[in-house]
């Protein structure tokens, strides 16, 4: 109960009201009609908020990729089978998943975790291990895991961001890989919004209509046999969730308690994000949704977080990808607040330009 | 008459379908569900096509900003005064501008030219004057420029994509600043689709319910009183363009017709490319939708040109800013399809990730 409440209590402070303000008293005296940078506006008043700081720069962008299997399989809910969970981990450590492509692209590091997979990949130079166990258990017959094994997920998460920002952390995505796992995530969705898995339920990496039908009785049939408590988050974890989504939410809660933002990926990745909102709802302003994924229920999800995605691509890879891309305008954000000239400092007429 | 032919005689060539023939089937062999990274597969196939290299890459992006001055202000259309697009100018060239930061962002040169500036701008170091005239003449009341004055502007964009070839220019950005210059546009977005200006019109940089029944009824007799033919792209861009969106036009046509994808911006740059179009359907496959501007009437541009926009930002700033935040949608496409590893490379059991 101890280690409960201390994950429950991270303390996640209030955004810097003083920092947005004048950030956004800034970003009308650059030199553009007022709102014209749009989206990019607010979000670099966010980030000002978050840093406690009116010009804040971005320089250490990092995804911690966490990796777990999960019992569920055994329902026939995905396409692929699970070794490919552990042939993905090697592919990340060896640079040649998209994740590594994209991370490169947009200057951020990569940290592979596993935290659950059914196969032993052996140490590794660059793995970090957190295995809770080999794989959960079938949520669609009882719970996928223990409440200890959850709060070791969640645990696991933070430890790692927090010996991250010992090399530099200044933004997070969390992106993960699990033949299987947007089944949970599901129902994940479903234990919070309330929803039927029939309107959250997606092809995942592309099932077919047997699939997709299994996937949404698996579902049905888990949250029926374990009857996940909504405002109990890690109930929730604990019953239908996975290895990788404690792992993430633990990361996220610790970010946002560091004052670092969260760039939320796809479908899994916001599932995680509302296990950490559950836990602890003070960790909401942190978030940015990067991406709207492909994959269905992801839009329902992102609402009950109360974000609003910043591209859609029609992207459903997972891994980080779409978090990645959008490090990049989370960057340009600041850049523009931080590096734009006043009208003043261009000695404009006051006015503004364009038409 | 001969300018005129060699204008409209540009040779763009088709897209290599070879080049993409190998790029989709390639995606296909990467370490990914097929299609899982969505447009950005659809964005590296239409780039090997372009390139005619079925894993191309981008080195050097290329902003070229254009500025131009119109006569139509005088109807009341502009919320800011004239003289704030010569301080613009003034501006990129001391790098302050968004469009300055954003492209140091994404690694992108930016090339500032005077195409119709009402004020004597004087030389500048890296200034590029093709000055057709300062200023349009009122286009609702008559021709906002001679048909000569027309080809002369394209001619100019054409020169200056020819002269920027040569230090190096992979992909192409075209932007604008010109107070009043969403003027022009509606009307060129008009007089192609067809549609009243009512319904494509919208507040530039904030013009209020006034300004926009001014901009509105300037639109509607620029078209009564010019009678701009659909069908003759010059004498659209004659009657009802602008000199800035004449060299954006002729920008394009030359990149297109050298092989290099175009990044097109909002609204403006949009209305270019609908005038370049007009010139050489050919060129519509080199297009790329950078942006979805907030400016009304976007859309049905982008509908008419058959471009659906990477980006949704609520931007509307202009200067080639949307284009900008792409460049690097581009960049990732073309890393991931260069630099992932393939199930064979990766020893992946054929299947794929995620679920």
């Amino acid at each position: 109960m101890k280690l409960e409440r201390s994950l429950i209590g991270q303390i996640v402070p209030p955004l810097d009201e003083e920092a947005m303000a004048a950030a956004r008293a800034r970003q009308d005296t650059l030199t553009k009609p007022p709102g014209s940078l749009g989206r990019l506006e607010a979000l670099s008043i966010q980030l000002a908020g978050i840093y406690g700081d009116p010009t804040p720069t971005i320089e250490h962008k990092v995804i911690i990729t966490m990796a777990g299997d999960h019992g569920v399989i055994a329902e026939g809910v995905s396409a692929f089978p699970q070794e490919i969970t552990a042939q993905m981990v090697t592919n990340f450590l060896n640079g040649g998943a998209a994740i590594n492509v994209l991370a490169r692209h947009v200057g951020a590091r990569v940290v592979v975790v596993d935290m659950g997979v059914a196969a032993d990949i052996g140490p590794s130079p660059g793995l970090v291990s957190k295995k809770v166990a080999p794989g959960t258990r079938n949520l669609a017959q009882g719970p996928a895991m223990t409440r200890k094994q959850a709060l070791e997920a969640l645990k696991s998460g933070a430890e790692i961001v927090e010996s991250e920002l010992g090399c530099g952390l200044d933004i997070l995505a969390v992106g993960e890989m699990g033949i299987g796992n947007t089944t949970p995530s599901t129902a994940i969705a479903a234990a919070f919004t309330g929803q039927p898995p029939v309107e959250l339920a997606g092809r995942g990496t592309g099932v077919d209509d047997g699939g997709l039908s299994r996937k949404i009785k698996a579902v049905a049939r888990g949250l029926a046999v374990n009857q996940p408590d909504p405002d109990d988050a890690i109930d929730v974890l604990a019953k239908v969730g996975g290895f990788e989504i404690g792992g993430m939410a633990g990361a996220m809660l610790a970010a946002a308690a560091h004052g670092r933002p969260v760039m939320v990926d796809g479908f899994i990745a916001t599932a995680a994000a509302m296990v950490g909102v559950g836990l602890a709802p003070t960790m909401q302003p942190y978030l940015i949704a990067g991406h709207l994924s492909n994959e269905r229920g992801h839009r329902a999800m992102l609402d009950w977080l109360g974000l609003d995605p910043l591209l859609d691509l029609d992207m459903r890879l997972g891994e980080g990808t779409g978090a990645a891309l959008s490090f990049s305008l989370a960057e340009a954000a600041c850049k523009v607040l931080s590096e734009m000239a006043t009208f003043a400092e261009a000695g404009l007429s006051g006015g503004n330009e364009g038409s």
